[in-house]
């Protein structure tokens, strides 16, 4: 039986890092769960201990009685959970913004089994009534082409935009009466419930949501995402899909372990306020330079393409965005973000706003 | 910045398990390895310092240049794989007893695209050249069916067994004679060059394995297997057969972490020598009750109910095995199973042999 | 608007030819019912006459309301009949000497999305009971692996041989019992019928059969196959996999067309009812010959490879069987089958008996 | 051996029909053709005198070693011909009007395994260069995301618009140099070339086009469409995805005969040629109301939906197009269109158009 301890390790410098949330570590308290959940035997495949709370511990936060399956990425997350909504000859109404359009290299196509994306386009990343409105005007009912079954939308957006409860009950109310299920990505889920300052539930079943990606690694956990099924009898088949995609972890229970500490304490609630918190003072920082609301923990914004080489002389890093040439660039806050950092980078914008950008 | 320090904590009384090897918890050193990687801003997706040095040093390990991909589960690794050596309209030769047959809910097929396993039957779950022989006779080519193209053997076997270099070779030497790629699944890898004595060459690449799945969380890690390609040109298109199925890790540096610690100090071989070894002690105690060779660390053995009961209610736990009512027992030794616990058991497999069972 | 004539043409010299029932032309009613549909427009995809009328004809055929669906050929009709009852995780319990193993290169694995063949082993290529009994204790319930889901026969059987309705019954309660639907594959169901002089309904779904590929291309037609939902509810989705697959035909009225001939007058049945009886003949002459009952319109002789070649060497024209050297042969009796080819291969058939073949 | 005789029948008055070129019948010549080939024994699935003749006759054509390929729809042509290009992981850059985009229910995702449409939009259902540029820079080369491979066009076009060689060239040209192969839906491909003037090789091959979907229901066969490799290395395994798709004809024969039968005596060219006349006739009347160059045998006008009522009441049969309350329609002329019924229909716009529509 292992016995082991960590030695504390002394910091170094960290990089003036605005590339990705995906790019932090996770929280000592994640790690702390692993190495908990590291002693003795458990039976593999979920029938641990870990694994078998978290229905329970979800169904509280969801308040109502959910299931919950763990998996290894947001993409398997998002997919999986399409592949039990959406039949072969299917197709998912979705922003072209979204990361099962962009990311993802056709895993949603894959799962499904060759359903298509239904793409529509519009500001902010959100999905408004009217883009469905035309998209199943433009795909009317026929033997001949692939049937609208799904909607699909991204919460925070790929933009960093949030969508209110009741901008997600109008779609979610309009999506079923049209006969499509309605799946939520939240890979920045807890962004958007800390933006919100709103319930789990308030944002997810009691506005319509069904299927919800739960994401927690960009914002804190090793390797945890989970799909969350509001109505148990729809989680159907996904056992079996999640299995034949590779996606049943053998020693599960560390998944399962990081999820209940992810939720302990409110961890996720709190990483994630701190991130927004932080990328508010950027978006503030940015001026006319922003280009889309900041409501979660990512900033776009419109600087030239010289006031982005001059912000990497000073040390920032970033991606670049839109089309070579925009002079758009990307900089999301990550749940550990230092202080100074985005201290820095607001003085920097600032700076570079008073010159003109 | 995080900091941390994990305390020692307590052991706590084992159970007499020997359900499956996937039930033990993970090395310290392992641990110790995500820990120490947790530290810092990395790239996602494999663009990290501990991901770009996998290829050198598994190329190191196999004497030869290699290509690396870390996947999430052993279903993952075996499957995706064969996807980038098997078109849809293929077929995969393959021992009935394979995990690929029996585990992993159709993932072959789903993978591939709709490929066939060509079953084969045979003692010790080994593959022989008799076997393939019959197999294609039995498939010759033609419009009219699946097209076979490629051979997967698992090493150490599903029933414990391993097959030697010479027998490896005169497969490998077949099959590719016949137009087929060999794919290995090595879920015990470990156990098997433990076993064997030889290099990891010896017994992959250079008796002409083409491709193996190397297999860790069995033996120690955490949630680490990867796909070792020995000829990078044949690598191809696996990076977006991964990325579609959900199997590009984010936070990919806390995988090959893992993997570079199992491969440490010959971590990896320490573990599963020791495993081998307190299986070979259960495996002399069973005398005639074994029922294949113990040559990894599993043992097989047919004991009879009566017997099942009597190990049960003395705290041993284990998996039936084959047929309801056979009598057939599976008892899998993992890395950290207790010495007082194989001792204990040897005892009571003595003492029911002496009973007659 | 097309009007034509088409010339009496005189007839060529038959070769003795028994290789297989594909190898005939269509009956001049076919022809017919194709030149008088060529007149007039009509819409396309089945909104036309002659489709519209299909499920209604095969409802009177089937003494039940069916619904009905023309596909362009055999292996489109047992496999996408499969894709609406069996899910990509499923399997499809079925001999291995079926159409579906051996001669649809991966097609129900391709139009399932995955699914797995469980291959059942016995003589005269007739499932049983304790076949099914034994390959679903072979794969227990798990989330581990393929689910079965179906079950599929056929009749008549590759080898010739005919379920009874008893037999049939016996094994659909068997199987609906374990949760399974049972597919037909009536490529030579018109043998079948015509062999047990039974009503159509009496051997399908009065005995419990769900969905039946009705075959008519064997026995007469030029190109037109159908599968028949006994249960319309249970027909779902097949209208999108159908087209999703391309056997939508655009210009559906003449598949439809040829369909509706091959019912009027009971022309399947003369069709059918002939070939049996010359195969018959044949079965008689071949003695000792014999591998399998005559019961359909195939013929399955051991007479060595000796005798083989004598046949040939008279003009008589077929297929080896079995392995390579095991001296089996294949004759089968196509609907326009000369009787005096037949009265000549028997004759030759009794002499290499009266010799010892 | 069947000896028919089909009697000559009388005309029935047809509709003004305008609706689509697959609810003409078939041309006599093929009717003839298949009588012809209904004749005695013929190996199945493409062993029989006429598809042998395939290659050669579609090579003397194309002027060029061609393989070809017969099946029985065009949505079977387009996408098995894709799939052989395309890898599950790739993508399909094509123009929104397409036949794979919007009429065949997903079936270029189903045969491909999940390959994506990336969709273009432009005036006349035409792609652009600037539309591939614009295309391929949105999709820039990475592992998140699907890999452009193939460019799909149409000819002639859905909105019966023609591409020149030389807009032919300059695609394959660009297509090329950006790693794409192209794909030519030809449903209507005699339109194209009677319309063009130049020989089937100036519009593929010697312009660039790797693989064509050759149409011929739509211009006069019963049922018979073909893929044609210019580059027979490429057919690589058509052969088992056409089978496996259960497009492979066991009475292929009759295919081939349609399709030899087609190209006799440039039957097809003559059938187009006349479709095209005739469709440039209702062009020339429909003035104002044109909505796209007549360039082969479709007619898109907006006439409002009063004047659409108004030639309904005439007795004219034709689809709205365009969203409801456009009042636009399609007009399609088949190749044994009366010419009475042109005259009418010419007459018909041109009053509605002295009235304005």
């Amino acid at each position: 039986m292992p016995i082991f301890r960590l030695l504390e390790y002394d910091s170094r410098p960290m990089a003036r890092y605005f590339k990705s949330d995906n790019t932090a570590p996770a929280a000592p308290e994640i790690i702390e769960a692993i190495a908990a959940a590291n002693h003795g035997y458990a039976l593999g495949y979920g029938d641990d201990a870990w694994s078998s709370r978290l229905d329970a511990r979800f169904s509280e936060l969801f308040e109502k009685s959910v299931r919950v399956f763990p998996v290894a990425t947001g993409t398997a997350a998002n997919t999986l959970s399409l592949s039990t909504l959406v039949p072969p000859y299917g197709a998912i109404l979705t922003h072209e913004e979204g990361h099962i359009v962009r990311d993802e290299c056709g895993a949603p196509e894959f799962m499904t089994g060759g359903a298509r994306l239904l793409l529509m386009q519009g500001p902010n990343a959100k999905v408004t009534p009217q883009m469905i409105d035309r998209t199943l005007a433009a795909n009317p009912p026929s033997t001949h082409t692939v049937q609208p079954r799904a909607l699909s939308i991204t919460q925070a957006t790929e933009l960093g935009t949030v969508y209110t409860p009741s901008e997600v009950k109008t779609l979610c109310d309009l999506a079923h009466s049209r006969g499509l299920v309605v799946h939520m990505d939240g890979a920045r889920f807890a962004n958007a419930v800390a933006s919100l300052g709103c319930s789990a539930a308030d944002i997810t079943w009691r506005t319509g949501i069904d299927v919800l990606s739960f994401g927690a690694t960009k914002n804190g956990t090793l390797t945890a995402e989970a799909v969350i099924f509001f109505d148990p009898d729809r989680a159907g088949d996904f056992e079996f899909r999640r299995k034949r995609a590779g996606h049943l972890l053998s020693k599960m229970r560390f998944a399962s372990a990081q999820l209940l500490a992810y939720l302990d304490n409110d961890l996720w609630l709190r990483l994630a306020t701190r991130a927004n918190s932080l990328a508010a003072r950027l978006g503030q920082a940015a001026g006319s330079a922003l280009m889309h609301p900041v409501e979660a923990n990512e900033v776009f914004v419109r600087i030239g393409d010289l006031s982005a080489t001059a912000l990497r002389e000073q040390g920032f890093e970033f991606y670049d965005w839109g089309a070579v040439g925009s002079g758009e660039a990307r900089l999301v806050v990550s749940w550990d973000q230092s202080e100074e950092d985005v201290t820095a980078l607001c003085a920097a914008l600032a700076s570079l706003q008073n010159g003109g950008f």
